[in-house]
């Protein structure tokens, strides 16, 4: 399909969502397995005739499988309606993928050169299988029901339908924050089968205070009475309320308070002027926190986002591998490694990635770590490319 | 009153809360004035004969006019009912004192020398009028039909209950929080009235993270359906679940990151087994949440936390008293001023503070800042009392 005259250089034009169903059911870490799973994804770039040159890229909590380029259709949803295909510009049919800066000819993950596939995760709300999609033993959606998901079975579901898309081997795995997770989590669990990972803003296992974040995000959701114990699917209610508040509360921890102040400052939305009310947003931040509600509600579904936010608080390296110790879960990763973390990411902060680093260094494998200068807290990852690019480059070149 | 032979020395033993009704309404900054307003408070050691060794101690977001010794009666609480007179310690009938131990003889605010007055806020929900107290114009609860307030307004019925008592000047006026912008405010409101003011772990204008943070605490309220446009009492309702979630999130921002690291960890409830549940709390530091909110709710009114919170976003001593301009705004402070701020305080950071101090020493006025190295983040001015004693005692005994 012919790029439209507006793309800017480097982009990879006009995508589809496509899918895929898994031939066989998925085995969880909860010990239940998931029937009927499909898989929604994207590719960018061309597949080498050895099919050597894939690059899985995996996305964070709110993200989808559009990573690239212009959506020309919006991506299937679960049984709600409204979730509208609603990217970074937020034009109807014509969103950019949530990584647009960092995959395309040129770029990062440079389509001229690698074959780059995007999944919506399990458990997701974007295509692929979740707690919105009909449960194929009652011929209603799972909601509640839908079995809890980790990071590892995030994994697994990318093996199966890799498997059937003929790819065994993966040049790298990408991700930033639970994407970042999962690449960790392929090259422990899979140390085989990828030749690189590049890990950013993220760790092999979040701190407490992460945890706690997240624990009153979906918080928020479930005491909404709307939430209906996870069953509001087809009711004509659905607790957008409490997402809303989940959805200010996770902005506020993906950026920085110098960031918030430089945007925002303490200025008022009315001329300067204090109006006494106690419901409307009065300072340009809780208006700015409004909106960010509004349109999150539109786009995304509450129960995605409590599996999602779960499986990210569960992921824990060094239990899952290593009895406890990281050194000894990364033993037997042969993947070369990039970690990247910003400067003011208070939600994901360089400790966690100097730790790995340290880890694989010690045990004599290849790593890297970078400490990128950046002022927009843990959303450096999908603004900051700039600093990005030449690294991830110059590290994907070495292989 | 004798004090039980089991509480320790320096307590200032049983005290009671008690009330004053003032004489005239109190004309606020919203342009409305209230009627009948009644003020709950509490006094502990001797008004001097010369009436020149009072002490007015501020409370914080969640306080109330019991700062110090033991409650012997729940302080009367407002239409709904429930709210026990929880303390530090819970046991009922028993509660110490939210300033227990800075207040007492030999402490930090001495009641061998000083008169220490506490009381309720405008707009508490702990004996001074509120949005929980009846409307004498429609005999029902104000609920949210109660004026915004602002610290000033706080203030300023602070000096109306002190007219009444007969107390010109205050030796001091002090508080953490809130209650440090209360003493800044007498000192710019007051200057004639004032000797000294103690300001901890305060600002003269909250940072935008804060202002963000206190916004989706109110969110949290006023979107559970159970608020009910802020007009719950006598429903059998409150909203109980979205002030969970506020109490959760504001917990947050008072702790620090490493002290909840050192405290929870990542340790899970059940024998250090995932049990793969979406909605039970699994890690230490999601049980603890759960407690905080639970037992919060059943003690605090959700329409005062709104209130509250909206007053201490719009404190801004340079918008407020100088066209802009800090300094221009401090400029007629006679006031001796002690500031204190925590090194892990992110919510309240010491910047604020480095910024008063720098104010009023460049215009010649006598100011002290300390910088007390302390992990428990906003929550510090709470907990580490041996730290703040000695200066605080010192700073009181030079006037």
């Amino acid at each position: 399909m012919a790029a439209p005259s507006t793309l800017s250089a480097g982009s990879v034009g006009s995508v589809e969502t496509r899918y895929q169903d898994l031939p066989a059911p998925l085995h969880l870490d909860c010990g239940r397995e998931l029937h009927q799973v499909r898989v929604a994804y994207e590719t960018y770039g061309t597949l080498s005739p050895r099919r050597d040159n894939v690059i899985l890229v995996c996305h964070a909590l709110s993200g989808d499988a559009h990573a690239a380029g212009f959506a020309t259709t919006p991506p299937a949803a679960g049984t709600r309606d409204g979730f509208a295909a609603e990217g970074r510009d937020g034009a109807a049919g014509k969103a950019l993928g949530w990584w647009d800066g960092m995959i395309g000819p040129g770029k990062a993950f440079d389509t001229d050169r690698f074959f780059v596939i995007s999944t919506n995760l399990i458990g997701g709300c974007r295509g692929t299988t979740g707690p919105s999609s009909i449960d194929p033993a009652t011929g209603r959606p799972y909601g509640s029901d839908f079995p809890v998901v980790t990071v590892a079975d995030m994994v697994r579901c990318q093996r199966a339908f890799l498997d059937v898309l003929g790819i065994e081997r993966l040049a790298a795995v990408a991700g930033g924050s639970l994407g970042g997770m999962q690449a960790l989590e392929w090259a422990v669990r899979f140390p085989d089968q990828v030749d690189a990972i590049v890990v950013i803003a993220s760790t092999h296992a979040l701190h407490p205070q992460g945890v706690a974040w997240n624990a009153i995000a979906r918080e928020a959701i479930m005491r909404d009475p709307a939430w209906q114990g996870g069953h509001y699917y087809g009711t004509g209610q659905a607790p957008d309320a409490g997402m809303g508040v989940a959805r200010m509360l996770g902005h506020i921890t993906y950026l920085s308070a110098p960031a918030l102040t430089d945007r925002f400052g303490r200025r008022l939305q009315f001329a300067d002027d204090i109006r006494y009310t106690l419901g409307q947003p009065e300072f340009e931040v809780e208006s700015y926190l409004q909106h960010q509600a509004g349109s999150f509600v539109r786009r995304f579904d509450a129960n995605t986002y409590l599996y999602l936010s779960r499986a990210l608080t569960y992921f824990d390296l060094a239990r899952e591998h290593g009895d406890g110790s990281l050194v000894q879960a990364l033993a037997g990763v042969s993947a070369r490694t990039l970690l990247l973390a910003f400067s003011s990411d208070w939600l994901y902060p360089p400790a966690a990635s100097i730790e790995i680093d340290e880890a694989l260094r010690g045990l004599g494998k290849p790593a890297e770590f970078h400490l990128i200068e950046a002022p927009y807290g843990h959303d450096s990852f999908l603004l900051e490319e700039a600093q990005q690019i030449p690294i991830v480059r110059r590290f994907l070149a070495e292989r």
